[in-house]
C-alpha cells in the first residue's frame, strides 16, 4: 500500500517510466544547463538539471502528480490531503486542482503567509495545526475521517518517490554517461527516485545524497544501518529538515553509494555561486548538491556529474549572504 | 568609418548575419523563455531572450567581439581599447583574450572593485581616471597615441551595433511571429542593432525601445527627432545612464516604433517578478523592458511579445528590494 503506516514498497523502473508518461502533460520537461566557471572550481563536469524552472518551483511536482493521477476515480473524487509547510503542500495543490478535486493542506500555525499563500492560489483549503508532528498527523487523520481525502505523503509514498524518480531519467537523457548524480536529500523522496532510477538506467553511474552537516540523520542512518533520529536542526536548507521513512532508507542503502554532508558557510557559498555565475535563483536546499560538491571535490575530480537544483522557492527579503 | 567622430554609417542585415557567422564560436546561443504567469500579468504571451546567460553575462559580448574579430591581423596585433564601467570592458577584455591580443579598459575612479576585477580577470589592463566624460576620452586618446590600439565605442560603432543585431536573429528564430520586440536603450547599440535586423527580417513587428524615465533621454530625442542631453541621472538602471550617439539616434528614428519609459518602482517590481517567478537572476537595466511592459500593458494587449533580458551582473548584496 502506497501510503501504509511502516511499508516499505518501492517503485522499480517500470514505475518510473510509467509515471514519466503520467505526468507529461503536467509538468516541464526542465533544461539541463552547465557553467564553465564552476566547473573549473570543482574540478569537474557538471550538468545542473533544473529543477527551480519546474512548475511550482520545485521537483515536487512530479511525485504530487503521479500520486494524484494514480488515483482511481471514485476515490479521487473524494480530494487529497497532506501535511507540508513547504514546496509539496504547493505541489498537492496544482496537481489536486489539474484534476478539478479537493485538496486539503495542514500546515504548522508558524508557517510563513507566502506559504500558505502559495497553497490558496491554487485552490487547495489549508489547515492550520500545532508545530508538532503528533498536532500535524492527528489533522491530516481528521481530515481523512471527514472527507473521505485520501493521503498523499511528502515522500513516505512509492508513488511520490516514482515520480521524483522521473528527473533522472531526463538527466541522463539529456547528459549521458555521467559518472556519478548527485541529490539533496530530506525525507529521501528524491534521492530514492533518483538512485532507483540511475541504477537502473546506468549501472556504472555512482548516486550520491547531500545533506547538511546540520541535519546529517541520513548520513547516520546510512553509516548505521538504521533510521537515526534528527534532533532539532538550524539548517538554512528549509526542505531538508525531514527525516527518512524506513522505506526511503532501504532504497537509500541498496542503491546509494555515499552520502557526503556540507557545512551550513557551504551552502551559503554555493547558492551565491549559482546566483552569481549561472544566473539562476535557487533556494538553499538545491545548493546543498553543489556544497558538498566544493567540500569533498577529490571525490569527483575529473568526473562527469549530474547535479539536481532541486528548487527555486526562496525568500528574496531574506538571501542568507545579506546580513539582517 | 566605424569609430569616426560623428559618423551615422550603420549595419544592415548582411552585416548582422555577416557578425552571427564570425562571432559563433565565441558567444552563446542563448535560450528563449517563457513564463505563464507573468504573461498573465501583462496580458500578452512574451518570449523572454536570455542574455543574462550569455558569456560575461550580457548581450556586449556579442558587439565586442564582432568589432575585435573585424580587424585586420596587422591591426588586431596592437591591441584594443575602451572606455567603460560596466559590462562592456569586461565584454572588450573577454574579446581580446580570444583573439589573443592586448587590451586597455579606461574606468572612472569611482568604478567598483568587482568591475575592475571583472576586466582584470580576462587579462585586460586597466587605466584609471577622473570620472568626467572629458577626463575617459583624453585617457582613451593617451593609449591609442602610446599603443597603436584600435577603440572600440561602447556603441557608436558599427561592427558593434552589427554585433548587437544578432540577439534579434536568433530571437525571431527561436520565437517566430512576434508582433513587438522590447529592448532596453542606453547608448542605443542593442536597441539599434535590434531594430535594424527585426525590421528587415520581419518588416510587421514592432520594435519598442524602453527606457527608464530617470534617464529619458532617448524618449525625448525620438520626440524632438535630435540627440537631446542626458541630465545627471539616478536610474537604478546602471546599464542606461548613457545618452545616444547621432548613430544610433539615426538608426532609432528610422527602424523604432515607440520609446516607453517606466518608473524607479516599476523596475524594481519588474526586477524582482522576473527572479520570483522566472528564477532568473537579472540586473536592473535588463528588467526595463518587462517593467515598461507592465505600466503600458494597453499597448500589448493579446500580443506576441519578444523582451531582450539584457544582462545579469547585479551586486547581490545590494538588491534594490532589500532595505539598507
Amino acid at each position: 500500500m502506497p501510503g501504509a503506516e511502516g511499508a516499505t514498497d518501492l517503485p522499480d523502473l517500470a514505475d518510473i517510466r510509467a509515471a514519466h508518461t503520467r505526468i507529461a502533460g503536467l509538468v516541464h520537461r526542465t533544461p539541463v544547463m552547465t557553467c564553465a566557471s564552476i566547473d573549473a572550481e570543482v574540478g569537474a563536469a557538471l550538468h545542473f538539471k533544473c529543477e527551480h524552472l519546474q512548475t511550482i518551483g520545485a521537483f515536487k511536482a512530479r511525485g504530487a502528480c503521479n500520486a494524484v493521477y494514480c488515483l482511481p476515480d471514485d476515490v479521487a473524487t473524494r480530494g487529497v490531503v497532506t501535511h507540508s509547510s513547504g514546496n509539496h503542500g504547493a505541489a498537492i495543490a496544482y496537481a489536486a486542482s489539474r484534476r478539478g478535486i479537493p485538496a486539503w493542506v495542514v500546515m504548522p500555525e508558524n508557517a510563513p503567509q507566502v506559504k500558505q499563500d502559495n497553497v490558496r492560489r491554487f485552490g487547495a483549503r489549508v489547515r492550520i495545526c500545532a508545530p508538532t508532528v503528533a498536532a500535524r498527523e492527528a489533522a491530516c487523520a481528521d481530515v481523512e475521517r471527514e472527507t473521505g481525502a485520501s493521503l498523499v505523503h511528502p515522500f513516505d509514498d512509492s508513488r511520490v518517490i516514482a515520480g521524483q524518480g522521473t528527473v533522472a531519467l531526463e538527466l541522463l537523457a539529456a547528459a549521458p554517461d555521467l559518472d556519478v548524480v548527485v541529490a539533496p536529500c530530506g525525507g529521501g523522496g528524491l534521492l530514492s527516485g533518483t538512485a532507483i532510477a540511475v541504477r537502473s538506467v546506468s549501472p556504472k553511474t555512482q548516486v550520491i545524497g547531500a545533506e547538511p552537516a546540520n541535519a546529517d540523520d541520513a548520513a547516520r542512518s546510512f553509516a548505521s544501518g538504521r533510521l537515526e533520529a534528527l534532533a532539532t536542526t538550524t539548517t538554512i536548507a528549509d526542505g531538508l529538515r525531514t527525516s527518512l521513512a524506513p522505506r526511503t532508507l532501504a532504497a537509500i542503502k541498496a542503491h546509494v553509494g555515499a552520502l557526503h554532508t556540507c557545512s551550513e558557510q557551504g551552502i551559503v557559498r554555493a547558492m551565491r555561486m549559482i546566483f552569481e555565475r549561472m544566473k539562476q535563483v535557487v533556494e538553499p536546499s538545491a545548493a546543498v548538491a553543489l556544497a558538498i560538491l566544493l567540500e569533498h571535490r577529490t571525490a569527483v575530480r575529473g568526473l562527469r556529474v549530474g547535479v539536481i537544483l532541486s528548487g527555486g522557492n526562496v525568500d528574496l527579503d531574506r538571501l542568507p549572504w545579506v546580513p539582517r
